[in-house]
């Protein structure tokens, strides 16, 4: 199992990596050669040059073939993997701000009430 | 970077694993004890424990406090994470999309002026 990963491991261990996300996020914005795109970040090229390697064995980015500038594109067909993948999840993570929110409108009519009682209590009081 | 990293991070590398996305499936019908999870997967109690404990870091799952049973849980706020950070790359695998299916349009087209201008030809010459 760890020789040989699943697709979708491979794509969620490569994007488990804030500079990884990084370089995709620049990708948004258009091809841009190995070069350039190092330069924002505090690292050799050597270090980017295998944060590369690994989206691109995930192919989440693809390189050109001109040798010099070897630009890189953002692939995106192994997020929307992750993304269908996620979703199954959905439900679970909306019921439970459905029930945040029915506890938070309980805790809210209970304050009224509360409210209410002590404001006929205070009105019997005068 | 690497010492502490950030909680998408930890998310991600949590769910780059078979049996850990596997471990979160199960718990979807519900609150499992430790024991009983371990049982359909080919593995050892201590190996089990393992992936708990890096689910249970990541804030997937969390843990009753019942001595002997310590059942499970299935935790999704993280999942929403991710839900909400690969949500901002849609567009580009469905501009991908766009593209193939207009790509196919456009060769379906051609084939049909093609065959049309087969068949004309082929009524000339008879």
């Amino acid at each position: 199992m760890t020789a040989i990963p699943d697709p979708l491991s491979t794509t969620l261990a490569a994007l488990a990596d804030p500079t990884r996300r990084a370089i995709l996020a620049r990708l948004t914005r258009g091809d841009i050669p190995v070069g350039e795109l190092a330069r924002p970040f505090d690292m050799t090229l050597p270090a980017i040059s295998k944060h590369l390697k690994v989206l691109e064995r995930a192919g989440l980015i693809a390189r050109g073939r001109e040798a010099q500038r070897r630009p890189c594109r953002l692939e995106a067909a192994p997020l929307r993997q992750v993304a269908d993948w996620v979703a199954t999840y959905r439900q679970f993570w909306e019921h439970r701000l459905d029930r945040l929110e029915s506890y938070l409108q309980t805790e809210q009519a209970h304050a009224k009430r509360r409210a209410r009682k002590a404001g006929s209590r205070a009105g019997k009081g005068k």
